[in-house]
């Protein structure tokens, strides 16, 4: 986990259905590809297998219950994302929020299945509070730059820094996505400048006119 | 919709994550075109797109979200499941209850999309209910029959003759399945006697030794 | 239930809370007593039972969860609501919406308490499918008049009069309710015109500067 | 706070509804009188607000939503909480759970209001993670322990201990409660002897024949 990385969550923009998603599942493969930067696809749920299935670079689930396997309909288990191609998941997603006992339970499960674990936040407490779950990843998003156009470089910068700080007073071997308020090169340098692993990000790539290009340009930064 | 159909929940059942789920559904495909019977693969979520993809036969999803696309990250719009290839999805599952306003939402959505819509209920009140959404199936899954070894031949049989004729006076186009309670060809005879138009099963299909055998035993009654 | 009813619903307003949860019930109650007119205080769930106890007029619930008596902390039971004093309760208010199989749980176990059962919809197809429950009243709120400006007297009347021809026809005893859009004696004149039995309303009585008038005035109209 | 306290949860048995919950919160006001012990009553939401206006003694809400006073009928606000009364409340009941944020959430709003929190857990990773909040309690419940004739002093007693060293070293102003396996006064020294501050308990008192002598039980251990 020691690389810089671009998680691209595909949610559920009609930009992502079908086989656009694959088309930008495919943007992810190739600038990976030929930059070197792990660039990670969280397709959405009904597309998670067969791009997981066709691309060779990581995909990750946007979301995984806290069930475990058996009569579970409408469930996503760990286990059927592992199974399904998935190298590891969103957690916690501020458009999927768990209870608190469910994020333990999933963690736990995906660690058990050497899933790639991200939990998303919210806050500078929330992000400790996550961190005592020891998850590979925790995302802070900042509820004020969700879907904004406003950029972590020019708002609040500290939050990402706190972050930092006190996840790692928790446990240092948890990494720092900054989650929200990353639209361009310079965001994402000034994320890692900030202490962050990395960058975790959605209608800037999906809503892209030329996602590849988008996704060189963000890599171009790391 | 006017011939008799075998809807197969893969649920969440280690048996049908991956490559499994894959063969699952290729068993339902090729009963399907031996017997010439209608038979649905509802695979689990993470391989409905995978699935739909290699399958020539009928596939569903087994759940939509009440959400319109968009930002809704983990979450199942019914476009994001039409797009992967989807001919349909069941809607509030006992496993995967949903809220009465929400079922109305996903039914119209669904429709607008020409996916097929079949709701699952547990009681004859409820059946009445969702008859008010014409969906084009309701499935009738009394709580007593679910998951256990009673037939419905050997149960109540009345909860499935009560429920297609009080679903009849509320909407004569809505069809009715037998939900639960479903292990042989005896009980798809006995489901079809009653006026059901066809079954929705699950471990007696995913879990069996031999499924393909097992559906080809249950299309026999056909 | 022969009688025009106002129903009058605190919701979580700052107003509501405490004390000033009493003298609003304490308005309810007088002036049901001028006019001779039904009004039903449906008080914070924290102020229930000291309202039910302290005022003479009728006291609702504003939710009651689908679960029975016990280890259901933090969950309101039927039982509870009875025992606390209330003679009936609100049901699925589009601020607590509830599932379609715990919508038929709460009202069965209210009718065997007698507590008097309100369902509240949003489309005439979710009227039609609560019908089905029986209840003994139907409050229908179109979306785009809750908490506005708007009232049904001036948008669409037909929505008030449609549910009434078509709950009717599911099951004649149900009563309807106008459930949103109600500012003024003239709004409870048009509704009981457009077939409604009564009224469901909130921040009209609770954030007036002077409850006791705008129910007197609101009575009015009965 | 440093006086132990024992925390009576009243559930939602019918031995904790309408009048019978009123004499249970009496049992806990004379015997905190008679001992000088804090014995905080929890009683059924509908009877919060006149179970704390008519009893001396401490009383606590059984939970408190993520919501901001105004439109959220059914829903429990830290301010009606307080305004009726109230002077702490339970979060995170395992019979009530709640996400990760609105954990945080909840914990802030009664702060401000300067209500005690009292946050539940299920294991020794979840109890860092909510002190993370710094809630005045947090009470763990070994899911193994909840509502079985096993006492803790029996079971695992280190999870108690554990739980105690770990939160201690998030926040030392948070102190732990011994949630679940508390049945006579020897549960009560052996939890306060793991370092517990108190105790929380339930059906042990609200089933008992005689409340007011199990109290008296407890009390004495302490």
């Amino acid at each position: 986990m020691d690389t810089p990385l671009i998680v691209v969550n595909f949610k559920a923009y009609e930009e992502s259905d079908g086989e656009r998603g694959i088309s930008l599942a495919r943007a992810c493969e190739q600038v990976s590809e030929e930059t070197g930067v792990a660039i990670i696809a969280c397709p959405t749920p009904a597309m998670l297998g067969r791009i997981a299935h066709e691309i060779a670079s990581p995909v990750w689930s946007q979301h995984v219950d806290a069930v475990a396997p058996g009569g579970q309909t409408g469930h996503v288990t760990a286990q059927s994302v592992r199974d399904a191609g998935a190298l590891g998941t969103i957690i916690n997603h501020s458009e999927r929020r768990m209870r608190l006992a469910d994020i333990g339970f999933v963690v736990d499960a995906c660690k058990a299945l050497e899933l790639v674990t991200c939990v998303c936040t919210n806050t500078v407490d929330v992000s400790r509070a996550a961190a005592a779950f020891s998850p590979d990843y925790i995302a802070i998003e900042p509820p004020e730059l969700i879907g904004g156009d406003i950029s972590v470089t020019t708002a609040d910068p500290g939050i990402v820094s706190k972050t930092v700080e006190l996840v790692e007073a928790v446990d240092p071997s948890v990494d720092v996505l900054c989650g929200a308020g990353v639209k361009n090169a310079n965001d994402v340098s000034k994320a890692i400048e900030l202490g962050a692993r990395g960058v975790l990000l959605a209608s800037g790539v999906v809503k892209s006119p030329d996602p590849k290009r988008t996704l060189t340009d963000l890599a171009s930064a790391i």
